[in-house]
């Protein structure tokens, strides 16, 4: 499996659409929100440049991908106003694999835009395809980097994934082996994504990342493992079934990596070109609506809205590995699943998030 | 009818997409090379920037997309190695409206641009979805900006077009209004154009532009809009046998202006930031096939060629006024017409090219 192709979040605006189903992902960029917000302002008010380039890496597609970036530009925009200033051009790089829906994005923009403008002034939208695991963006040419919960996609399926059987990503029984091929993948992506940016961002530049990660210190941990094997369970039980060929299940694994704060600061201050200003960890419920009130009968069913969430992330790899025909089946196996447990014990989502700023 | 919106070249790759169907475009491309070739070079010469940035606007969607720009590229790079200088990095943005087919560039991306920076060094790719008869661009952001064949559409249909019964476009039978309408509405959006492009580019920056055009003084000449006349005809055959409405015809006109060198000229000199370095006319036959060698049997057929051409560049357009259903049956009548013109008369399309330099 090449992941640079297959990997990214169903496209269009249909109800199996990443665009339908990402509020998790919603719920965790609105609790980052004082951290970016007290990044881009520290950065503008110490630079006030004419033009402001932000770049959204992993930006997928749907409201999120507007969200961000909006904020951002409207924090800006009230900055610039307080002081009595200009508000600046704003550059807006929003970037994920190829396989990303662009047309979606680039369809739906023109609303939004004409609105924000009017607000805020000149903003100017590109999309930019290609893996942020090497480099997208010409030499000191940005100066906000966000991304959130893409990092913790890694460039490949990890290699010497031996003896991991019954599992599709790290699992409590999984042998060391295993947790350390993840590692090491990790550690040569994080690396090389550090390099990359420290070229591309001018000098003073800030990057706000938030990663699917854990608190734990055992990357076996079932935090952020757990998700991953209750998926397995579905699809054991279909090779069980014979609807699975067991060889193809044995040889699907999740290319992801949910690191501890601790590894994250690892790799900053190993690569050295940035300054720490934040590093913190938070949770989220699996089921974003599990807090709300007065919702529509369909959004009660925490098992299914979670399972819909994840099919939005990781159809794709799946489809690539068994074929489009068994997908209903296998989401359908791991809403039950998931329903069950949640019923049984608390199930949250870590977040690792780093605020750092490009050294001079 | 909103041009914004419904304006796009056939997307995908399939046998009536723009990325199998544009060998005219690639044609002009072509010939017009050694005025970009010597616009990019006196560019580069002069000023020696470490980041080009280079936009093709109206890029559409196939290998003329990658075309344009990797020519532009390779002479940048060949001639940085002879004056012994380190070839700059380019950012490339790919502009057309958000109709256009942004994902199948972007999926077929990675393969060429491996080649080119392995040829080169580092190309960033970005898109950028929008009319170019607005800012799309940052001030002072841009070094060289190319388009072909894609200014002569219009950013709406002309309003007042009241008395062209039985056309589509200008016709030898328009009455002046018309032929004003249109052209009023060209001048409203070429000096946008050039008023938009004249804060983006830096002081020095170049631009090349081919349109459609015409030699003669009269815009109603063959020339230009014989094309259309032929289209119109097989459209008017249907409202006769009932198969289109003829309210439905009656409303619908081809958003596109035709200019002489001289209207060009006037336009830019009218707006003054831009001195002309170049202002030349050339033809290209219909079918782009016609001065070929040993073809294969398929693409023998002349008016097959063009219509399929043509087809790929206004079906967007007739199937937003007509619906889906009667496409093939039009330009399989339009094919019928186009073949029995090309066997009696020469049948060429007139390109007016002007390459430019943003005074200081």
């Amino acid at each position: 499996m090449e992941v640079v192709q297959v990997l990214h979040m169903n496209g269009g605006t249909g109800d199996m659409s990443y665009a339908n189903n990402s509020l998790v992902q919603q719920k965790v960029i609105s609790m980052t929100k004082p951290i970016t917000e007290e990044a881009i302002t520290n950065l503008y008010c110490t630079s006030f440049p004419t033009t402001l380039s932000i770049a959204d890496l992993g930006c997928s597609s749907g409201p999120n991908t507007f969200y961000v970036v909006s904020e951002l530009i409207k924090e800006v925009h009230n900055i610039s106003k307080k002081l009595g200033r200009k508000s600046p051009e704003y550059q807006v790089f929003l970037n994920d694999l190829p396989g990303n829906d662009f047309n979606t994005i680039f369809r739906s923009l023109s609303s939004f835009h004409e609105k924000l403008e009017k607000h805020v002034g000149p903003c100017f939208f590109t999309g930019v395809p290609g893996s942020f695991y090497g480099r997208i963006f010409p030499t000191k040419s940005l100066h906000f980097v966000h991304a959130s919960y893409s990092l913790q996609w890694l460039s490949q399926v990890p290699e010497g994934l031996e003896g991991n059987k019954g599992n599709i990503y790290m699992a409590t029984n999984s042998p060391q082996n295993v947790l350390r091929a993840y590692y090491d993948q990790f550690q040569k992506d994080f690396s090389m994504f550090l390099e990359c940016r420290s070229v591309e961002l001018v000098a003073g530049g800030r990057m706000v990342l938030t990663l699917l990660g854990r608190r734990s210190e055992d990357p076996s941990s079932k935090e952020c493992c757990y998700i991953w094997e209750l998926l397995a369970m579905a699809l054991n039980d279909m090779v069980t079934e014979g609807i699975i060929e067991e060889e193809k299940f044995n040889s699907f694994n999740i290319p992801q990596y949910t690191p501890s704060a601790g590894e994250v600061k690892y790799e900053v201050e190993k690569q050295g070109c940035f300054t720490i200003d934040r590093l913190e960890v938070s949770e989220v419920n699996w089921d974003a609506y599990a807090d709300e009130y007065n919702l529509d009968e369909g959004f009660k069913d925490g098992g299914y809205n979670v399972a819909k969430c994840m099919r939005a992330v990781a159809e794709p790899l799946l489809v690539s590995q068994f074929g489009e025909e068994i997908i209903d089946e296998v989401f359908s196996r791991y809403k039950e699943i998931i329903t069950d447990r949640m019923s049984k014990e608390k199930t949250e989502f870590v977040n690792v998030i780093v605020s750092v700023t490009r050294n001079a």
